[in-house]
């Protein structure tokens, strides 16, 4: 059994709503997942040792989901040379603000490539993370570019009114 | 040879000029301190370690600056139970709005007291770390209060123009 | 008949549904607590008051609360030199950004450490009192560690989907 | 010896730089003023003394300035019924902008007339408690309406190049 | 027959559901006032009209309410020399940041008493027209300092859980 | 003599430093304007008076440019059914945040396009009103495509290091 | 058969519910217009094709309408000289402020005139074509006259209460 | 001659300041890079004729810093299906804020990785774009890990006071 190439983890169960569509993303590309429940801030430990075993694992691509002070990309980043994808997930009072900006604003010397507030980033989270893979797998290459060509092909060419 | 009452950590060199200002006021008021450098991010391990062992090694409160997206103060708060005081640091480009918001925005259960950005936040980080020791230490509470009297005798009755 | 440890403060009756959160933290660890609603505005003499005996009275820690141009930590910190945790309640347009501003934002001189924004900043302000506190009673600090070990032992390993 | 109808405080020396310029517009409309240091968070005792006995000195406009988490207008107007008109000092990390959340932001109750943002703020704060006063005094009602003819009148029609 | 010493203008409508708060403030301290929408935008003849004469007409305070690019307090300010207290609205997209600022950031030179967003500053801007009114009526004073007096009184000294 | 059909009209004089960009591209694309100081707070009637007459006068599009609560764009919009183009001018505190949503939140009824914050701002307010009068102007079309090109033109293929 | 002088381009179907105010607002001034969906992100080469033929197809204005990273009224201002003013449609965690700085803070040689936030804006689009195609069409500019007249006329004196 | 793995584009000479910081860190890491400029907006088919291409021509990762209304990163994502990361390059008026939510506010769909705003963020484009190479080449895993390792060892233990 091979270790899957992408690990979505995120902070805690609340942020699955978001993230779930990162998985399902994967599903739709055809690449295997795991995905866990790793908090920075409760679960250090376990960070710790995910993050420092992870590229001697097998995974390739870590997709980190979390909101508020949202320090588990950035920390999974830090214990890994692997490439860190964070999603803000949208907080309560302040929208999603605080958690893009925990993510984003990463000092030198440790990236994190973040994407956008919620849905719309897990989703894209889970793309980049194909991007990548698809940079030594010319089949997920052609399954990505089909992905994008049926992408656009859905596009209506024009506004209709909702019924 | 005891350990200081009072730990200050920060994420880098550069966060000294901000963070010896706690220093200074814990000087000013007869409190040790240990100050040193333990970032989130390029050190992740001595964070670890540090954070801990802090409680059995005798520290008593952690004053915690950092930048940007910034972790430590949050981390050092996932691995103990000691209080932990946390002083954005005045980022570049956002003025430290990233470093707050990374700082105070933390989930429920791992708490972090916040102070403001920049220099106040760093003295006053210093000033809560004695007003907490001064629950147990009936002297420094009166070396507190003489602090805070003499900061009242100095505010002039009238503004004064510039020379 | 002893005073509590811990005063929670807060400005209005609609504070309490943020605010409780702190109490039933507080009585989850064991921690007596003295709930009042205690105005900057609308109160001040109460404040005075309340907030220049509270040291002879024997509070330890003030947990304070307030929303909007929330005045009533950083004042309750003006008149104490007791440890003051503030907690920004959610405001209805700006969504707490005002309270947050208005409590962390403190001058050098007069500290008040700020937790989040709501209910978490509010669960958090019973945990950093706690820490406090624990400094100078062991069984404390030991139920506090139990706290700790339970929450990270409550995190799942793996999301799981709703219902 | 009358008490000047307008008491100008302020949080603290560094303030003056922003307030004298209410200070000299109240001068050039021959408005006697009273300028003070009074702070709310080092010299809360001041402030209480200074507000609750302001109207029965005569006070009859205070204008208020202060930054960061500026509590000093809206306490003042808390122990007075007096209009209370407050300026929010430009703060060094948020250029003020805790500063006018800090102050406009009160709960219903009590009121202060918030100004805007550094000087143009302390300059309108003194012009619109000159309105204030000329509803009571007609010759101050007159030099107010010369005042804002002048005003007029001194704006070019066209712009000029900087030599 | 005599004019009501406040007018109170709005620019639209939807204004009233905000402005109201002002309207029954005034009935409740026993002041006339005059209600009416006055669009700065959509009716600007009809500001300039009702700014350039309301002095002469015998209105005393102006209390001016809009939303988004509010312009109605300043462009009010601008054409009278009366006292302007400017409510900003909350906005459907930015929640009254927007007019928060369009209202308070005024140039030197023209001043309008800011208060806070929505249905606070509305109550807000009516006791501050109390206020300034209360320099020249003594009954009027003593009816507001009552209003004070009831409203702290009306504090519950500990908060209740909700039925 | 003909009116030039663009007019310029700007708050202040310190907004001529920003403004004169609009002016220096205009004059690069052949097009007359008049370029007027009209501040809709210490001059209302002069711009009531520019703005209803405008059209008549053969003005064909206006340019304006305002810092902090900016209301001239508006109420140039408010008083005129030209084509308004609003360039927000830098501001001190706020960096221009203020300019810009005091000119583009604009209610349904009365637009003012709006132009990005300072001197980029002001050059395309000049652009966009060229691209206007080029649906009537052949010549001028001619010349605005001839503008695009070298612009295009211009931009290297290769970053170089500064000397 | 001709090309209606005005094209609505929006960057997905969900953007029709903000974007068709500026439909219903051109058919209520008589001017036709083309409705089509053109994706910056998902259909480059229709956006490409779109707006390099909009100029010699007889397009005259471009509105465009975009929400979060939006690119598509800037791209298309990007390739073509004709006036295009973008609509920022309301996004879900940041409300459209993201939109906002999106269109608005266009590099100077590429201009994009402006408007508010969501619906208001997509209105305000519409009347702002009609005010540039007015200059050629002077039934046109009648039509526009009459509608502000209109609205001015339908603004009530008084505020009601809601039934 | 092989195409370099890394192409960084930039939408303007004044974007090279900050984005040689990753070609500089490509540098340090040994990996080939093609730095060029290409405006989204002055230089539209010329992205297109790049985005397009770039697969094809053996590029890997694309590197994309721009500021304002940065459209160059998410133009490019798309026309390729290569992992592209974003530099939001600090603007005047706002730091960097615009450019940063133009970048990462991306729809679902198309993803954009981005990076801290400014050099930090250059810095860790590179990293990040050594991180995904680094996956198909152990030599270069072994280099990045080894010049983590010599950033986590340059980190002192204590502050310095600066001479």
């Amino acid at each position: 059994m091979t270790t899957p190439p992408v690990a979505i983890i995120m902070g805690s169960q609340s942020d699955w709503a978001t993230m779930k569509h990162a998985a399902e993303t994967l599903d739709r590309l055809g690449i295997a997942h795991d995905d866990r429940i790793v908090s920075a801030h409760r679960t250090p430990k376990r960070l710790y040792d995910f993050a420092t075993s992870a590229r001697a694992a097998g995974v390739q691509v870590i997709i980190a989901g979390a909101g508020g002070a949202a320090h588990l990309p950035g920390m999974a980043a830090a214990m890994t040379s692997l490439p860190v994808f964070g999603v803000p997930v949208e907080s309560r009072a302040l929208s999603g603000q605080d958690s893009l900006l925990s993510i984003v604003q990463m000092p030198a010397g440790i990236p994190v490539g973040t994407l956008a507030i919620g849905k719309a980033g897990a989703v894209n989270a889970a793309l980049l993370a194909a991007s990548v893979l698809s940079l030594g797998d010319p089949a997920l290459a052609r399954r990505l570019d089909a992905f994008r060509a049926e992408q656009t092909a859905a596009v209506a060419e024009r506004p209709k009114d909702e019924a």
